[in-house]
């Protein structure tokens, strides 16, 4: 396979990008050396989170959407666009067998559309440090918007799709459970609330219930928000938080398999994006971002450094005395640390 | 507060393990103490994974279990059981909002029966550490089984609950992108498969469609068998494949909210127990569960000591130079690594 050529990439050549995201997936040495090659191009695009629990009709919302942003009304340019799914249950990831590829087909040959989905699987750490090499690599080759996709049950996921610009959650009506997610956490990172199903029972009724919710949540958010606080490697969704401390996540309707609300949305999606540029959102959210890459770069690479130093032998034999009851796993930890040196 | 003593959580005292629990989950030095002494008496209860999307009636079906593991046909003896709830949208969590905490009253006041929500906040290994430590601890305090809740849709959530040694996967007819995230790596994690809300529409397919997926997916699931492979930090998932070469998983309908299928998952959930007792299969679910804690611990116990070695300022240094764009986030860590003079 020949070199792949940085500048093909920044040119958003299609089989260089295709060659490249793999090289990430697979985190090979050369994929790491573009990515270096590329850092500095990147930081053009807006990255929009899309998250929500399985049965909300996410990916036929983020497939609509998508559309919509490639066939503007008249007189308007379409923005180029780029889809990392990060979800094992989305029919971008070729796993469809529900119909939904076939709604793909709308975007199929349209050069300002590119998707790309995650085999999601390995470490958890390596899901999130890859998902952001995908994104860079898009960024740097001149997507104006990258769609993050990810299921919203996972804590994981959840931070993977909150770590963009804009975080959109979607719920839908009658999912029951799902109320309660909000209460326990995304309502937190979400810029804006889409109510998809909106024609479903129920619709009106979560649609008040969240924009209760909101309104309770706000007052006490602000209290707990401090500027310039010192950023640290796992506070990045507090950070996030602090972004939103003007402004009051929009809660919108709508309908993904008709397209009704779609408009409203990318409309909120625009208006998010110009209130972190007036802000200096935008500034505290690319931070927030860059420290949790930097977090998780780190993790691994102190491990990498640890597992070079010690003998598997070693290893093995502390792992049988745990097996055994003999040695804690806190024991073990400090045995394993020192019998590799460091 | 007093001093907790690890005799009255051998003996399984209510108000010693609530505050106990409470310690572990504060990552306090109090609790790691705890943990210490309580190991060596670890190791003896059945450890249950349940996990599913939400809307599959999962904690229902959970409440349901262990009234009926508490109320046998006569002349059997009761288990006691823990259930260790790893959950944000659980009703265990205390944020029920529809109702599920009426029926969880059918058990209040039972001495065999001990229930803990986790906060499920905070990093991702900690998440996994601390539902670890819990369940030590109830293994300790003499439970006989632990029931290990998640919700099945997150990379991290799956990995906790498959880390148990019989894991049960739960489905439920018409949620429509569910199945599709059996393709992606929840059949495989699977020990028994429980099509919940079996009365519901679409019920007989979603069963057909699993029992299909499982006769597909057997051969090739040996094919890649190795016995005896070294066991590797990361390797968990796999490893919990290994043991279950021999084993088909069963494919049950239930109906948590009547209890139809209870009885048969009950005697399934047994069977699959006797089937490790006899194929050596506890001892490998033993090691990949143990190393998987000991990994999470490790990572943590090297990023801590990384983080008492870096000065802020430097960190801050670094950190701004990647949102400038100057220093990639990769080159960031191999500086923050050198910086703290590891």
């Amino acid at each position: 396979m020949p070199v792949i050529q940085t500048k093909s990439i920044l040119n958003g050549e299609r089989l260089a990008l295709t060659r490249t995201l793999s090289q990430i997936e697979n985190n090979t040495s050369e994929g790491n050396q573009i990515l270096e090659e590329l850092f500095p191009h990147t930081g053009k695009a807006h990255l929009i989170g899309i998250t929500g629990a399985p049965g909300t009709g996410k990916s036929t919302l983020v497939n609509r959407l998508v559309f919509n942003y490639r066939h503007p009304h008249e007189g308007k340019n379409a923005p180029s666009i780029a889809v990392v799914a990060v979800d094992p249950s989305s029919p971008f990831s070729g796993g469809a067998i529900l119909g939904d590829r076939v709604r793909m087909q709308d975007l199929a040959g349209d050069p300002g559309v590119f998707i790309r989905s995650m085999a999601s699987r390995g470490s958890l750490g390596g899901l999130a440090s890859t998902t952001s090499g995908l994104v860079q690599v898009f960024d740097a080759a001149g997507f104006d918007i990258i769609l993050i996709e990810t299921v919203g049950a996972g804590q994981a996921e959840v931070e993977i799709a909150s770590l963009a610009h804009t975080t959109v959650v979607v719920e839908a009506p009658g999912l029951g459970d799902e109320i309660q997610t909000f209460k326990a956490g995304i309502l937190e990172i979400a810029d804006i609330l889409v109510v998809n199903k909106a024609d479903k029972p129920g619709a009106d009724n979560a649609l008040r219930a969240l924009r209760n919710m909101l309104s309770l949540t706000q007052p006490e958010k602000k209290s707990v928000i401090h500027h310039g606080e010192q950023l640290a490697v796992e506070q990045s969704l507090e950070i996030n938080d602090l972004t939103n401390q003007d402004w009051i996540p929009l809660v919108l309707p709508t309908i993904a398999t008709t397209g009704d609300g779609i408009a409203e949305l990318i409309s909120g999606i625009s208006k998010h994006k110009e209130y972190l540029k007036s802000s200096g959102g935008w500034i505290l959210k690319e931070q927030a971002r860059l420290t949790n890459e930097v977090g998780n770069l780190l993790q691994q690479a102190l491990h990498k450094r640890w597992n070079s130093s010690i003998s598997p032998s070693e290893y093995e034999d502390v792992l049988d005395k745990v097996v055994r009851r003999q040695v804690s796993p806190r024991k073990a930890v400090e045995r394993l640390i020192k019998g590799a040196g460091l």
